[in-house]
């Protein structure tokens, strides 16, 4: 299938990461985590994350949101999040099946909680008709392609902890965040004092593998039996982990994510020069979310492959990926300018 | 780590899978299973299983387990199994989690559930305080190395439809099985009238990958959503597809369990000539089960890793994989025979 | 405990009802529904309801409702309500827990949802990521003291059924719609197409005891066993079947309701002659919603119970009961004059 | 409906209990447990079982089974109990939906676990694959209408918690075990180190309510959300708790549950002189366990209702309860004989 702006999922694997797996392929090992490159790994989200961090390798990004959910909240507790979350959106109502909870949603401009939004949440404490607010969700980088500065994250962080609540970052694409920041994982998560971490690696290269950084130690309580429970568990886990080390140790998660930042901000500044063409949302990471007429849309998708994002409202998402290129984007402006009527 | 009789999900990955992941690798695809790899496979399935055959991707054996339970099974219904099937003692309670339903369990000889057997659990239907029996489970080759032959599967089928339940078989170990019983996969499963079937790769040479394949087109009813709530959808399947299709279409399946199995035969052939050395079970794939002194199989482990099966009893169970080789064996058959004081 | 405005289940039971339970109390009765007295008042039920109602005793409104939902969906689907719903805010996240589903919920002026707003919920039909809506649930009368025309009601079982999905009704206070609108129990609920309703006696007199009216059959499988799994099922199940037959046969529910109905617009008149105090919704049952200054509600609150509504917003909550009296009224009356300083 | 043995939940209502429900039917109380009733009973359930005891009313004995191990157990842990236990054969599944849990079931010769055989089930600590053993539970009087010694009681609860598990009684016949024990409430649980308690009053005259008692306050812990949110908290709570005060404060558990177990002794004496009649369990409560041809009684059964207990092995069940007189002994030891054959 030709490259299009669907998401950064439909990339394939960066060689890195094959080669990684390639290298790990050599005799036995213990399943379950308990080898050599599992060991090598946790040390490393050790170096990454702080002394403190735990990480649990899951398959995909479901698995460590729903981890995460679980290790933060009982059935009678809640967590605050978007409207536009993914836990909310995308996820097939699994944190309601796995881990019984209810989800507080919060309407939002622009993807990103504010503790002013949060608060018209937290209410209801040790009223026993009402769930109990016991955790706050954002996602870093949003799903609209925005971001959290460290402070913001760091109030929420404070306000979560002011109400015996926790701070979970859902970081799918983690990588893009801390590129486009300029800091490090550790200055975006830890040191903000999130509490729990999605930590993924698909979307910018890697095979098959998210994980859990649980980097409140009160958090770390029975993780691996509540993983194996909700059938997160692999078996030949140092190919996942395997994957990380690549990933981390090489800086492939950094040159991945500024190419894919870059390629949406290329993209950005293309289409922003076609008139009828109106850029949503901050372009931020490696998304740019788009108003344009629906004919014109719809005629684009028979070249290019991307989802309407919110179908009555004419709003459109093209997403760049680790090996989008620039001819990519040179081919998609064009064929957008044609369809906008420009064509001459 | 050297390799030993651990399990067969100690061994890596075939290079024919490798292989066929790089070949994979190109360009973008739909995520979610909406590309050409998986449609190819799905066909690949149906020629194998059958075309009323529907396959589901799943990333490992307790997700394809779980979700098979849960299209036989409501939470008020049951299932009868094995009290050593995989499903009761080795998925953490699992299906209880996410599915919500019993686990009627009956204890066997060897493994193997007989009409006999399951009918002493078919009883209180109609009753509103019993759960109802729904499904019959059984594990083909099951965890103690054993195997059904066709006819009774076929007959644990009858009974399964003749009270209105389905016949499920956890096959995580079927291209074993299938060599072993020298029949094609659909002799085994829907000839003789399984309902749905939990079919493994990992512990034959895959990656990471397993899956659910609806035999009883009935079931076929809301799977997409149910997989992905249970959070076992993988967004980059083609990866996973392209694993099937190399493992399927040249024989790999076969290749690697004739290659176990013939170790697993080669390996009793060795163990039954020292003397001390019981073997259990009837050795009719690639696992070896033995009872011998506690001293000698301790000692033994320090030098190769394998589980005891029953501390208590002193029984202990030699995995064979698709890469054990005949070396491999015979160190391991002088160094029981040492262990064992034999060794002059 | 003087009589105050709290809630209508702070009153205590109709003679009535404590005389039919004493009339029950005769020898022995089969256990768990397989007496005289529940075969009487199934059959009473398909007299109010129509000759398909189906009805199944449980114990209180959150097993009604948790039971109605369940037999409508499974945890992939949905329930779309709205946000002011008991289903929502007023049982600690238990459909969420016991069947796994998500809620969907809609922002209303009035506690009522209307078909346009159930629209914004009902996309992402076919689309694994999403929760399936299945099911509309409304409340009759509202938690905000508002009713639904018998046609209103038409409109949103009508687009449920065209959507392939069904509608509930919440009726923990049907008895104060139907005297309010003047109709019967059936011509508000099987007549206008509701599939499922909650029928509820506690709040309007009764001691213990709540229903489940299944009114479309196709949602009559397997309900027994369902209610008993979640715990609903009750022993001595006479004395509910027995509430509820003196309940309908003595027009107890009309007498009841219409009392409390009055009330509140006694109520109403009453306040509304007081400067500074305003009626929100209009008052259509036994529920009066007013906003008036904190410190005026705080001061009343010392010598009546009862709730604020809208802590942030001045809103609080004046319910009336079966046995609230006229007196009631002039004082309660008189006490708020008083503290809205109008008192000479 | 004649008076038989079928269960002694077919029994109706103790007057004193209807006296109490009817002095409690006096203006306004608060709802959900907020009222002087609950107060008084709640100091009243002090007295009887220990200071540091507090007590949560429910609805039934399941709703007390499972939030008792709910309280005791994660979703990846596990409960040993009897096979024959109540919470295991007779709840539809009840703790698997709503817990999630597994139970490790142990075959009893009467009903009763000891500590070996108890230790059958702990093992797998620490192993991820396996389902964690929380808790231990026990009837009392047992399902077989057997008992536990005070010392037997509590050689269990050692056991728990020398391996950091609880020890849970289920009392739905805890009055009739009091009383042929000649101790207290307090003696058999709290002294013996029981951690929660499911305390029942319906099978002993009580009307609907039952109640866990949490005894050890590590268990106390968000208990009002568990059972809000699990469907079992009644709103009009003061007419539970008045029930179980008359109960207690009366002396009303020990008059029922003497005669009622008195009763049954003297069943035993009458069945005993009838040839071919054999009791198969000692009679300890006020339940006769009896084997004799399926012809015989089922013939019985068209004049008396009772269960049958095995049916394959032509076992039956009859229950005394606090209603049975003397003559309806006579009467059905003189129609057992005639079955019997022995009637000249």
């Amino acid at each position: 299938m030709k490259r299009g702006f669907g998401s950064d999922n439909h990339s394939g694997i960066s060689p890195e990461i094959l080669q990684a797996i390639a290298d790990a392929n050599t005799g036995h090992a213990l399943a379950y985590g308990d080898d050599e490159w599992c060991q090598k790994t946790e040390e490393l989200f050790r170096r990454y994350f702080g002394n403190q961090a735990k990480v649990y390798f899951v398959f995909n990004g479901t698995g460590a949101n729903v981890l995460s959910i679980d290790l933060m909240c009982r059935s009678h507790e809640a967590v605050v999040c978007a409207e536009t979350a993914h836990i909310n959106v995308d996820e097939c109502g699994a944190p309601q099946r796995v881990v019984g909870c209810r989800l507080l949603t919060v309407n939002t401009p622009d993807g990103k909680l504010t503790p002013d939004l949060v608060r018209t949440r937290l209410h209801g404490f040790g009223f026993e008709h009402h769930s109990q607010p016991k955790a706050i969700s954002i996602t870093q980088s949003t799903e609209l392609g925005t971001l959290y500065t460290l402070d913001e994250i760091r109030a929420l962080a404070d306000l979560a902890h002011s109400h015996n609540m926790y701070l979970h970052m859902d970081g799918a694409r983690l990588a893009n965040a801390a590129v486009a920041l300029g800091c490090s994982f550790r200055e975006m998560t830890t040191d903000c004092g999130v509490d729990v971490l999605s930590f993924g690696g698909t979307k910018n290269g890697m095979l098959i593998g998210e994980s859990v950084v649980v980097l409140n130690p009160e958090l770390d309580v029975d993780v691996k039996y509540r993983r194996k429970q909700m059938t997160q568990l692999a078996s030949k886990m140092r190919f996942v982990a395997a994957q990380f080390e690549a990933y981390l140790e090489s800086g492939l998660w950094r040159r991945n994510a500024e190419h894919s930042n870059a390629m949406a901000r290329k993209l950005e500044a293309e289409v922003k020069k076609i008139p009828g063409v109106e850029v949503i949302y901050p372009v931020q990471v490696n998304g740019v979310f788009a108003h344009l007429p629906r004919e014109a849309w719809q005629q684009l998708q028979q070249e290019f492959f991307f989802y309407d994002w919110d179908f009555d409202r004419d709003q459109v998402r093209w997403m760049c990926s680790f090996d989008t290129t620039e001819e990519d984007i040179a081919a998609f402006a064009a064929a957008l300018n044609k369809v906008m009527g420009n064509n001459k």
